[in-house]
């Protein structure tokens, strides 16, 4: 009998009273001071994918995380607060006891075929097997991610030396392989290390303050992905006030674009 | 005696019980269905910058357009969800009648001094007054911004002939001028026509589902902008199933980053 991938195990929710959600915060993704964002985000976006009233696929979330999660118990309240024909808006708010950790909003619709045409094109870079594993160590989550980076790297000298540009790429799945679905791809789009760090090397405290996912593949889509890695990519546009932001791309081996990503991140100084 | 700016009487809030707002729709930012969705989106973070309880200015911005907005009244409900010592979380909700038709996050932060360097810099591209003023006609709300077309101006024929790029450059302002703050810039965010149209050259329905601005700028940089040029840009990521995202950027005339954005639109066909 194989064991549950540690991915389900941290995104299980049991219900509670008026359609409100118990969860757990996961060991295997703990960070620094609380958890790695991204199970969060997977996390409260489960708790609409887990809804009974629940339409179509996610198409627009957007998380943006209130405090720190202490280790143990928190609630998830989603609410259907309007559904139209073809698509239906939530608002979810993350709770451990009576204080709000984060809030969350999705947009989710029922599939439909139309024009399609991608631009946001895979960039031509060699293939997993051909891109050595990078360890990172430090923190549990590292621990869950298979990463194999291309490009822009976290600093091998945290000497100080300022760069330009922030952009990276790398090759990621879960360690260990997990057929892609919504809330793993959703927990890998906050897999990116601060851009600050790479613009800086130099290791500011960070904290992202709000994350937007758009999906561009259906469930189908991401079943038909299965285990296999994702390159992604990222790159800051501004920094300065004690926050930053970057945008980002995610694509399957076969180079279709399955979600677009952004976030702002706060920054020590 | 001067009147009041149409963008300030189309953001004009009334107090209603229980720190909730009363607003109604503005004829001079109509679209073709209801409102121009930048004047909504200025709406709904009004009502937090109006609200006593507001601590600094908005860092992070959401809008999730849930359902066509009638002319007329509406609600709007701010709560102010989580305060920490320098950041604050806010849900916001816009109803008419019963029905929800807006949902928003927002985040604010007292503004503090880091260290600095944007990495989406400004294009080399003519200045304002070389650039012909682009007219547009046909929706209400067109009327109130000045915009000038540098590359990517809606097609000029309806030919569908597809294009494989959709970046757009203009510059735009108020008409008439108003200095800049946070709600104009939000508002002003919204004012790309949507990419579809520009790889397609088709005129298919759409409407934008949810729209985030990160702002880089803070409540005195955008005054000392004051009522000059923004440059705006935009290019279209994702295209299919019914829906395409793009991801932008809003520099003043000085060549400082104010904001990013990005949004997801439906397109019917």
């Amino acid at each position: 009998m194989s064991a549950r991938h540690p991915l389900d195990a941290a995104i299980a929710l049991k219900p509670h009273a008026e359609g409100a959600w118990h969860g757990r915060t996961s060991a295997a993704y703990a960070n620094m001071i609380g958890p790695y964002g991204g199970i969060t985000a997977a996390q409260c976006l489960q708790s609409v994918l887990h809804h009974p009233e629940r339409l179509g696929d996610p198409i627009a979330f957007t998380v943006n995380f209130a405090a720190a999660i202490a280790e143990g118990e928190f609630l998830l309240r989603p609410r259907a607060v309007r559904t139209n024909r073809s698509t239906q808006h939530w608002i979810i708010e993350m709770l451990q006891g009576d204080h709000l950790v984060a809030t969350a909003t999705a947009v989710t619709a029922t599939p439909r075929e139309t024009w399609s045409g991608h631009e946001a094109r895979m960039p031509d870079v060699p293939r997993p097997a051909d891109t050595p594993r990078t360890l990172r160590r430090g923190v549990e989550w590292l621990n869950r991610y298979e990463m194999r980076f291309l490009e822009g790297a976290i600093p091998a000298a945290w000497d100080g030396e300022t760069r330009d540009e922030s952009l990276s790429r790398l090759w990621v799945r879960d360690d260990p392989p997990r057929p892609l679905d919504f809330a793993s791809l959703t927990a890998i789009a906050d897999v990116f290390f601060p851009r600050v760090w790479l613009r800086r090397a130099k290791p500011t405290p960070v904290g992202t303050v709000s994350m937007t996912v758009y999906y561009h593949a259906d469930a189908a889509q991401l079943a038909a992905t299965g285990p296999g890695h994702l390159l992604l990519q990222a790159q800051g546009q501004g920094f300065g006030g004690g926050f930053f932001d970057h945008g980002g791309q995610l694509w399957n081996e076969a180079g279709e674009l399955l979600a677009t990503t952004h976030q702002v991140v706060y920054f020590k100084e």
